[in-house]
């Protein structure tokens, strides 16, 4: 089969062009430019090159950016203390708060004392409920990304068998509840996860199939169907010496095998990733638009 | 097949009768009574029955009930500052607001006005929220009415296929996020809807089949693996000359030829009914014993 390879990367790119065109415009008229800030607790390797990504996708999106860094021995009192100046903060539109924090932090805490108005990472049980009941409401980047790719490559959904391996509360619970609606996917959903006894059998079945278990290479062939639209979701690191940062990212699907079944598959690199951070942008210029909340 | 019909009234009435233990032993020790109330609006057949059996149910089990009723041309204002003394009121431990109320009145914004620590209904998007990511909160009753007959019936749900017809927000949803979760259901969860193009076939694969459409007697035997476990959520009321009250419940499963096929069935009326309001009785108790939040 000829299959079309999502390009995650081309789609951000021209995503952000469109949103830096928006704010253009708003600017313009004499609007404010949208504020993103992002607190980064510690000298994590990935949370450094997410957060400094999310800068830079700010530059290119023509926002305001704040980055504020805390060192590992931050206490929870004391980030909490700046989320409270954050929600004050009328000059920021939006902020996430970089997980994972240190152990002696609170995650789910530090999550609900953000304003949900300002959740652009749409974590708040706010945005979560609102997300599952269908209302207007920020929904968190990865699960969006994936919809809008869907989108874009005009993907068909309705009605269609949606299988997802996964049940994370960030990309496999949302997918499932977005995939269901009427106003989104209007698929058959299906979720799989490590229990399941019939998972390769749901996976023969899907039409789409969306990979997030974070396993490399879990996805054979011999479990796509013909036809199928496949998104890789997995990012894991895997060590290449070939590589001068010493790893490659490896995503739950193999990648040779599987695509000439397919009639969409995406890449890793460069498929859902890219769009991530995109929809971060994405949220944060509907925060600055209080598209959902006054 | 010798199928277990799941007495729902039976399995209520011994919860009934357990939460009045916990109450009488909370009160001997100097404890306050769990206080309920229920805000109706207007006069609505179904509306004012079930409001009466929830005030009957909080005898049952020892609450304290106040029923507040208003006509129907209530304002949303006079509404809304309603659900304000109620949150304010600290002897009231939880409330519901019958739903539906009158076209003029946004229920969404009557809800979301109830303190998510009284919401024993459920349908605050906190408590929405913390539910679909696995958090301790107020589960709406018929998803946990089901969970618990699952439970006590010992019907096995680790890692088999769990197939849900209908994806509305008060069954569907909040059912296939709890079957998917760990501590709840475990299993490999499917969404079926009205637009699902494969929805017999997945009804056949289905280890349990939960029926919340609407419909009267859409699950026909061929519809029923052998062995499945059927719990029918349906409860139409279907014109009945032969009735005092001119109309019978119908469920979505047609009893009398899936019952044979089946290891467990919830009969209707009599199964996923009066579990319904028991367990927002469960909730009050939770709710007065200040055991999700503080």
């Amino acid at each position: 089969m000829n299959y079309t390879l999502v390009d995650g990367k081309a789609t951000a790119a021209t995503i952000k062009a469109e949103i830096k065109q928006e704010v253009e415009e708003i600017v313009a008229r004499g609007g404010k430019r949208p504020h993103l800030a992002a607190i980064l607790v510690g000298h994590d390797g990935g949370s450094e090159t997410y957060v400094k990504n999310k800068v830079l996708a700010c530059e290119a999106c023509g926002f305001e950016s704040t980055l504020l860094r805390f060192e590992d021995d931050i206490t929870e009192d004391e980030l909490l203390a700046c989320v409270t100046q954050l929600n004050e903060n009328p000059d920021i539109d939006g902020f996430i708060v970089q997980l994972p924090l240190p152990r002696h932090i609170n995650e789910q805490r530090v999550i609900e004392a953000i304003d949900y108005r300002k959740d652009v990472d749409g974590f708040h049980p706010i945005n979560v409920g609102r997300m599952a009941i269908g209302l207007p409401c920020f929904i968190s980047a990865t699960p969006l990304g994936i919809l809008t790719l869907l989108k874009r490559y005009n993907v068909p959904t309705r009605g269609k068998k949606c299988v997802i391996l996964g049940r994370s509360n960030i990309v496999g619970k949302p997918m499932a509840q977005l995939m269901m609606q009427k106003q989104w996917g209007d698929s058959t959903v299906t979720v799989c996860h490590s229990r399941s006894e019939t998972l390769v059998e749901e996976c023969r079945k899907a039409d789409i199939l969306i990979a997030a278990i974070g396993q490399p290479g879990f996805v054979t062939a011999d479990m796509v169907k013909e036809g199928a639209a496949v998104i890789d979701v997995g990012t894991t690191r895997v060590p290449d010496p070939t590589r001068k940062s010493g790893f490659r990212l490896s995503g739950d699907v193999r990648f040779d095998e599987v695509a000439p079944r397919c009639s969409f598959i995406t890449p890793v690199p460069g498929g859902v990733g890219p769009m991530t951070i995109c929809m971060l942008m994405l949220n944060t210029l509907s925060a600055a638009k209080k598209e959902f909340y006054k």
